[in-house]
Formats: C-alpha cells, sequence, structure tokens
C-alpha cells in the first residue's frame, strides 16, 4: 500500500512526522510513503536516517497550513500546500490513502472540496475509537463539524453503525445521543430533533446518554456534533494523563508507598495503554470517496505510525468503499422510509 | 441558618433526599431545615427517625416537576411544585437558601422567574467547582444555560473571576475559554465572538483551552456553554469512576494482586474522595437575587447534606450579596468602557 503523509502536519512536525515514516518503512515491508511538502525540508530531515529509500518518495509542496489557520483562508490561498497536494494524490490514485496531523478543519475542508462527500451524505465526520469500561467504542463527529443540524447528526449515526459493524464486528450497534441526560426531554434543540430523527432510523438507538454514562461500555456508537466530540475526546484524554499523576501521588503518600508504586506500576502500564491515544492513531473521515485519516496535532512519532498502518489497512481492505456502499444503501433505505410514510 | 429542600428533587427522592437533610440536622446544631413537598409522604418518610423535630419543617406542595419535563410546561402548569413553593420561601424570607436535587433547568427558570437576576445579568449560570491536578477550579456555566449568545459567556466569564476571588480567595483568577484547540482562531463563532469581548473584559483572560489542559490546574475559572459544561462535568465524573474499576481489575490481575489492593485501598479511596462529585455538594446559581444550590440529580444524602451546608454557608456569609455587588461593578465597568469606546 502506498500512503501520503503530510509531512508538514503537526505540532512536532516535519521531525516527528517524518521520524514516524521512517519506523514504519523500517517496520512494516508492505508500505511505501509519499512525503508531502518542503522538499528541502524533507531532504534535510531524512539525511543521515536509515531507511529503504525506495520505499519513501518525497512530493514536494510550497506552502503549509498553519494550526491556527482560517479553513475558507486556508483553502482559498494555499492550494500548493502540503495538505492539497496530498489528498490530490488520493485524488489522482497516486497513493491510496492520505494520513495528516495538521489541521483538521482544513483536512476535512479539502477533502470534501477534491474527493467529494459520498452520495447521500452532506457532511462527512471524524469516527474516532476510544476505549471503555468494556470495549471500545465509536465517538463520531470528534471534531470535523462545529456547527451540525439535525440531519447531520443523522448521517453519523448511519455511518457510525455501519464502521462499528465492520471495524468493530458488531453485529447490531448500541447507538446513543450525546446530551445533558438520558431523559428524552433534555438537551437543545438540536438534541430534540436529533433525537426523532434517530428513534426513527434503522439503526439500534438506545435514546441519549449523559458524559457520565459513555464509557461504561454500554454503548457502540456515541453521536454528537463535533465541538462536543472534541471536547469530550481531549477532556478524556487530559484526565487520564492527570488522574494517573494523582493517583501516583496518593501512593507516593503511603506508608508503603515506594511497594506500593512498584505494585501498581504494571496495572498503570496497562491502563496507560488502554487510555493513550497514540495506541489508537488516527481516526478516519467517514463519508467521503477515498480514505483519509485524522491524526491528533500532538501526535508522536508512534502516533503517526499507527495512524499510516491505520490507513494501509483502510486501503488494503476497502473499508472505505464498503462503508460507502453500505452508507449509501443505510441512507437511501432511510430515505426511500421518509417518502414511503408521506 | 433556615435552608429549603426541595424533598421531591433527585433522582433517589424523597427517601434519600429526606435521609440527607435529617442527616444534616443531627450533624449541625446551626441549622433548621424546611422540607418542601408532598406533606403525606413527607410525614410517613420521616415517621420513625430520630432527629430534632423543631429543627425540620414542612411546607407542603402538591406537584411535584419530573425530571423529563420540558421547562416551559413546568413553569406554565406547576404553580405549586415544590421547586416553586421552595424558591417562593427565599423570596418572602422565609428560607436563608434554597437546594433542589431536581431538574436545575425548572430550578433556573423558576428563580430566574421568582427572583429575578441581578441587575447587569442577563442569564444565571451555574458555578461549580471541580479538582484539577493542582487547586480546584471554577467551571462557568456547569447546565443552566443549553444555548449562550457571546454576551451571556462574557457575564459568565466576569462572574466566575469574582466567584473565584471570593470562595477559593486567588486575588487574580486566571479564565479560559473552551474551545476545540488553544489558537484564537480555532472554535465556533459563539467562541469566536466571545473570545473578541474576554480579552477586552476586565479580567485575567489566558485564552482559549482544549480540554486535554483544563485540568492540568493552570486555570482558575473555566468558562463555556451550559450544554458543554455539563458534557464536561459529568464526563470527568464518569472517567474517574471507571479509572478506579479499571485500576482494581488490573491491580487484581497482578500476581500480588490481593496484596497489591489491601496496599493501594487507602490510596484509591483519598482519590475517589478527590474525585467525587458528592463531596463537593451543590453548585451556587450565580447571578440571581438570592441563594439557590443546584444539586446534581443522582445526589446521594452525603451530597444532599453537603450541599445544604453549602446553601447555609452562602446565606451565612452573605456571598450572594458580595457577589452581587461584585458583578453589578464588574459589568457596569464593562459597559461603561464599552461607551466610553465609541
Amino acid at each position: 500500500m502506498r500512503v501520503a503523509l503530510d509531512a508538514m502536519g503537526g505540532d512536532y512536525a516535519p521531525a516527528v512526522t517524518i521520524e514516524g515514516a521512517i519506523d514504519t518503512i523500517n517496520d512494516f515491508e508492505d508500505m511505501e510513503i509519499v512525503l508531502v511538502g518542503d522538499e528541502a525540508v524533507i531532504t534535510r530531515e531524512l539525511d543521515g536516517k536509515r531507511f529503504l529509500s525506495q520505499r519513501i518518495s518525497i512530493k514536494h509542496s510550497s506552502q503549509v497550513v498553519a494550526m491556527d489557520e482560517s479553513p475558507t483562508v486556508a483553502i482559498r490561498k494555499k492550494k500548493d500546500s502540503s495538505i492539497r497536494r496530498g489528498i490530490e494524490l488520493v485524488k489522482n490514485g497516486e497513493a491510496d490513502a492520505f494520513v495528516s496531523a495538521g489541521h483538521s478543519g482544513v483536512v476535512m475542508a479539502t477533502a470534501l472540496l477534491v474527493l467529494r462527500a459520498s452520495d447521500f451524505v452532506d457532511r462527512p465526520a471524524i469516527a474516532t475509537i476510544m476505549p471503555t469500561l468494556k470495549s471500545p467504542l465509536i465517538l463520531i463527529d470528534a471534531g470535523a463539524n462545529l456547527y451540525c443540524k439535525p440531519n447531520n447528526l443523522l448521517q453519523f449515526a448511519l455511518m457510525g453503525s455501519t464502521y462499528c459493524k465492520m471495524i468493530l464486528g458488531r453485529p447490531e450497534p448500541r447507538v446513543a445521543l450525546v446530551s445533558t441526560g438520558e431523559e428524552d426531554t433534555k438537551g437543545n434543540e438540536l438534541i430534540k430533533e436529533t433525537f426523532k430523527l434517530l428513534k426513527e432510523a434503522d439503526i439500534h438507538f438506545i435514546g441519549n446518554v449523559d458524559g457520565k454514562d459513555i464509557f461504561t461500555g454500554d454503548y457502540d456508537v456515541i453521536v454528537c456534533d463535533g465541538f462536543t466530540g472534541n471536547v469530550i475526546l481531549k477532556t478524556s484524554e487530559g484526565l487520564a494523563d492527570i488522574l494517573i499523576k494523582m493517583l501516583k501521588r496518593e501512593v507516593a503518600n503511603l506508608t508503603a508507598g515506594r511497594i506500593g508504586y512498584l505494585l501498581l506500576k504494571p496495572a498503570l502500564r496497562n491502563f496507560k495503554k488502554k487510555t493513550d491515544y497514540d495506541e489508537y492513531g488516527g481516526a478516519p473521515l467517514l463519508g467521503i470517496n477515498g480514505t483519509c485519516i485524522i491524526s491528533h496535532g500532538r501526535s508522536t512519532s508512534k502516533a503517526i505510525k499507527n495512524a499510516l498502518r491505520v490507513a494501509s489497512d483502510f486501503a488494503e481492505n476497502k473499508v472505505y468503499e464498503t462503508i460507502s456502499a453500505a452508507i449509501e444503501r443505510d441512507i437511501a433505505h432511510h430515505e426511500r422510509g421518509k417518502l414511503a410514510k408521506k
């Protein structure tokens, strides 16, 4: 599989991003990587590193999208950005997938412009896997759409459900909508309207879920707008880190602190692994015609490596084509159902 | 101090709510409690319990607001609800404060109707204290307003800052606005507009904060709309619970699992205490003319007891009057500043 990587994207780019690419090439024989970005900068970073050079190539682009740029301005003015050039490689069949740890709003808007949304999908969404007390779940949208209409959330629910069946192998994913309480009437107008749509949709909709129950493991797909999803994702990441630090401090205060810590260490390590964003790598943008994996802005080389693997697996298993077909079928089925009722 | 308690409010009401009232009376000699709700039900619950009967009285009300009721309907149709009657006691000076673990949207709307908002405040907000890696912070709004305008968030920031100075004793609270990234340009239109207002306001505004950094202890006041605040509050609660469960499981899997658990137990207990919502009791509704403390729907008797103490302390120390005066001064100062610029 040939994956295009935004070499300029991410808080620690290009050094750490390129390091992730080299590690991937060295560990997986079936992968080729196209580093997209400033050729001079990339060449300098690669200089002196050991890797199989025929499996890494460079696609030059002269512009970089900064993390604080407005998506509309970036799209209009930076037609030679690493994000744009990378996504074009997928469009032209020169790469099987694209990975970026850069500005997720710009990746989303560019993918929509260049690759186009799947039929029946108005807005693509980021679907991310998160750990729970039991098995992992899918959170959709994790940050692509900061404003949503009820119909967008309905489509996220359908896409999330299809994706969950496929990627987590759950035959009938339990779908829940994030609100301020589990009662039908809780939440703002967006939630109340969406609730009605989800009740009618051909998915296993459980109802509203409040923050407290998201991670109990009783749900497979958690649906929300991208602002809320981003807050849930990042708050959870931050809290997992902080709770571990607080707990270490508590253990250090024990009389048997040293022994306690040694005992706890393997448990904490396992826990950290389970809640570590880096382990999950990247999250796909669902609902576009192509494979685009969005990685965290703070991606380490390990996270980049995992994102590249996710991208390669996606492309190899034709996940996007299968999901697109399923989504189209589900959404078309839903639309027909609505028409039939009229 | 005389505190009116919504005896019918909360998921475990009236039994657990009334138990919290009895525990409070038995532990604190300076408190009187008025149980507001169905007299027959309350009398039955009190029957056979040991407490100083002259410090508990009953205010009958014939209606109960259910958790799944629409606030507009509840306000219009339930004029004899325990929430309405309880808040009226504060209005008439028959109680110094009101506590409810019932429908927070209805408490907020009723308080606004009966007690009125403070001068210069358009929408009251719930200010809750949350633990961080260092000292606790104030999260405002924790769930009262599911829709907000930039001006509402500005007022929350001013109220939160004033409240933080007073209750946490920080001379110059560091205020941050919840967004999807720390850059000025991240977030939706509400965030971008609010950012501009906060930059001009007479507070120590640090800038945007994303979920990951909320709990680092680097901020004193976290500002957001009530939907987002509710999600942050409840997700954090849920995660702390789940973390403890996951850790217990990891420790149990260790070779020295049993010993490890016994050793770690006190640390886990301390940790739970620090992250336990019940310990913090209730959160005040800031920006209304009176003391109203909102407690969690899932309040245990311990949480009710803590909320009653918070209410009594608030009333005794004239927190609402002081805050109202400070808020009026700050907001008036801000409004004058705006006029001067025109």
